[in-house]
C-alpha cells in the first residue's frame, strides 16, 4: 500500500515520539517500516484493524500475557523472542497447535528505534521459528517516565487436536511428573544483568517456543493429563497450582530435579531458592504411570528435552502439600510462593 | 477452587503491591477475589493459563488493543469500559459477532485496589452488555515510576456471518460514507480532564458497543464495503486509509458531519479539528449508493444511530485525496496527521 510519507525512519539514530501513537502519519509510518515488513504475511498486509481467516476444526484455545521484563534485553534473548515464546508455550499447554498471534506495544517516548528494530525483529524470528503468524497489533506511545522502555502483550489462538485435553484438575494419585529440562536458568539470567546485583554468569535465558515438543510428547501419550510452563513462580508455584486444581498431593525428589551448578550457586548469593524461580522454555507434564516411559523418550528425544526427567509423583493428600523429598532423606514442603522474588522476570 | 489465603483482599484501603504480579500466592489472590470474581464465566473459571472452546463455523477475526488512557477516569467511562468496547468495536468492524476477549493487565506498584476493583467492574459489566466474554487473562505489576497507574489490553475474537466480508479495500467511486453520530464526543471529553486545560464540558464520552447496531446494519445490507472506527485520529485519519486502501478518492460535506456545538467549541478552544479527534462509539461505513437508504435507516433505527447521517461520498481520484466541501462551498483538503494531536486518547 502506499502511503504519503516523504523520509524514510531513521532506524539508526530515530527514537519513537508520541506522534509515533497518534494514529497519524507517522504512526502508519512506524507501523509500515517497522512492524509490517518484519512481520508480513498476507493476513496482516490486509492492514485492516482486524485479521480475518478461516475458523480451525475441533476446539481452540486463545491465551494472553503481557511482558514487562526489565531488562529488556537479557542473556540469551529479549522482550520479543520472549513474548513469542511465553504465548506460543501457553497454548502449546493447552495441548494446542498454536496459529496467530497478536501484538500490543506500548512504547516510552524516547525509546531509540534501533532497540525497537531489533525487538521486532526477534519477534519475527521467534514466530517464524514457531511456526506460527503475528496476524494483527496496536502500537501506543506514552510520555517519558509513564512506562518503561518497551512493554509487549501477545495473545494468541491454537487448535487442539482430537483427544488431546490436558488440563490443570486432571492429575490423579500414582501419576508421574516430568520436567524437559534445567531449572531456573530464565530467572538467574536475567537477575544477572539487574545492575543492583552485581554478580556475573554465563547463563542463558532457557527461552524458547515448546509446541514441538509438545507435539512429539501428545503423539507419544495423547492422553497426557496436565501440561503447564513454570514461569513467574517457578517449578513450586505450577506444582502447588496441579495440587489444588486436581485436589491431591506432589511428591518431588531433590535429587531428580535438574538444575545446573551455575543456577544453585547464583541462588545461593541471591538468597533464592531455585524452584521459585521462573523458566521460559521449560514444561511441567503429569502422565498416567504407563505413559511416563514414553512421553519421557519422547522428550528426550528433543532438543529441547535432553535433560528431561521423571520428578516426582501425585498421591491422595487433603492438604494439597508439595513435598519435596531432600538428597538426605527427609522431606520439606514447598510452600506457595508469599512474596515477589524476583519482579518483572517476564 | 479453594485456595490457602487467610486474609481476604482489602479492596476499600488496599493497594497493588509487586507482590501482586510475581506468580506466588498474592498474585492467586488478587486473580481470585479481582478479577474471576467479576468476570465469572465457564472458560475462566477452568484456571488454566488457556482457554478452551469449540471452533466456530465460518471465517473468524482476530484484533488486538492496548489502552493507556489518562486520566483513566473520565466523563462517560474509565479505561476498563473503554477496553472492552474498543476491541468489541475492532471485530464488529470486520462485520464479526464478537465470541471472547482476553484482557492483560500492567499495574504500577501503588495503585489503590479499590480503583482497580470499579475498572475491573466496569469491564464486566461492559462485557455483558455486548454479549461477550473475558475467557483468559494476565497480570503485571511494575514499580512505581514505571508506568501510569493501569494499561489494559485487550485481545478478541469474533465470528463473521456467511457473505459479510467489510475490508479497506473495497470503495468503489459511486459509494456513500455514513456515520452513527456525532463527531469527537471521546476526545473532548477526556481532554476536558486533562488538568493542564482547565476547561469544562458537560460533554461525555461516546465509549459503546457497536456490535448491536453494525448487526442491524449488516441485516439490512449484507455487502456493506468497509467499515472502521475513527478512534485515534478521528474520521480524517480513517477516510485517508479508506482512500489510500482502495485507491479512490473521499468527498464528505462539512454541512453533513454531526458535531455537537460543544464539541466544535471545546475544539475551537484547544485550536483542535474535530476530525481528528478520537471517537469511541462512532463508525464510518463505506456502502454502495443503493444499500445507503436501507442501511441508515437501519442505524438510525438504533440507539446508537439516532444522529446516523449519509456524509459524502466515494470518488475517483489518483491522489486518494480526502476533501471536504465546507459550508460556504469551498473545498479543503483533509491531510493527514502530521504530528501528535491527543496523546494518550485511548
Amino acid at each position: 500500500m502506499k502511503r504519503p510519507i516523504p523520509r524514510p525512519l531513521d532506524i539508526k539514530r530515530g527514537r519513537v515520539d508520541l506522534t509515533h501513537g497518534s494514529g497519524g502519519r507517522n504512526m502508519a509510518q512506524l507501523i509500515d517500516e517497522m512492524f509490517r515488513k518484519a512481520f508480513s504475511n498476507p493476513l496482516l498486509d490486509a492492514a485492516n484493524d482486524q485479521a480475518v481467516f478461516d475458523a480451525p476444526k475441533g476446539r481452540m484455545v486463545m491465551t494472553t500475557d503481557t511482558f514487562v521484563i526489565s531488562p529488556i534485553f537479557f542473556p540469551g534473548g529479549n522482550i520479543g523472542s520472549l513474548a513469542v515464546h511465553g504465548t506460543v508455550n501457553d497454548i502449546a499447554m493447552g495441548g494446542a497447535k498454536p496459529l496467530y498471534l497478536t501484538a500490543g506495544f506500548v512504547i516510552e517516548e524516547g525509546y531509540p528505534l534501533a532497540d525497537l528494530k531489533a525487538i521486532v525483529d526477534s519477534m519475527a524470528a521467534a514466530a517464524e521459528e514457531a511456526g506460527v503468524q503475528i496476524v494483527t497489533g496496536d502500537t501506543k506511545v506514552v510520555e517519558q517516565g509513564k512506562g518503561d522502555g518497551v512493554f509487549i502483550n501477545t495473545a494468541g489462538i491454537g487448535v487442539v487436536p482430537d483427544g488431546v485435553a490436558p488440563s490443570g484438575e486432571k492429575a490423579r494419585p500414582g501419576d508421574k511428573i516430568l520436567v524437559n529440562g534445567t531449572l531456573g536458568d530464565h530467572g538467574v539470567a536475567v537477575m544477572s544483568k539487574r545492575e543492583s546485583l552485581g554478580f556475573e554468569t554465563e547463563i542463558l535465558s532457557d527461552s524458547a517456543a515448546l509446541n514441538g515438543i509438545v507435539a512429539d510428547m501428545i503423539a507419544a501419550a495423547p492422553g497426557i493429563r496436565v501440561l503447564r510452563d513454570p514461569t513467574r513462580g517457578g517449578l513450586a508455584t505450577v506444582l502447588n497450582e496441579i495440587a489444588l486444581q486436581s485436589d491431591v498431593g506432589v511428591t518431588v525428589r531433590e535429587d531428580d530435579l535438574p538444575i545446573r551448578p551455575e543456577v544453585k550457586g547464583a541462588c545461593e548469593l541471591l538468597g533464592l531458592d531455585p524452584l521459585y524461580v521462573a523458566n521460559e522454555g521449560k514444561l511441567v507434564a503429569v502422565v498416567a504411570p504407563e505413559d511416563a516411559a514414553s512421553v519421557l523418550a519422547a522428550m528426550k528425544a528433543h532438543p529441547l528435552g535432553k535433560d528431561a526427567a521423571i520428578i516426582g509423583e501425585i498421591n491422595e493428600d487433603d492438604h494439597n502439600f508439595v513435598q519435596m523429598v531432600t538428597g538426605f532423606g527427609g522431606s520439606r514442603i514447598i510452600d506457595w510462593l508469599a512474596g515477589e522474588q524476583l519482579p518483572r522476570i517476564c
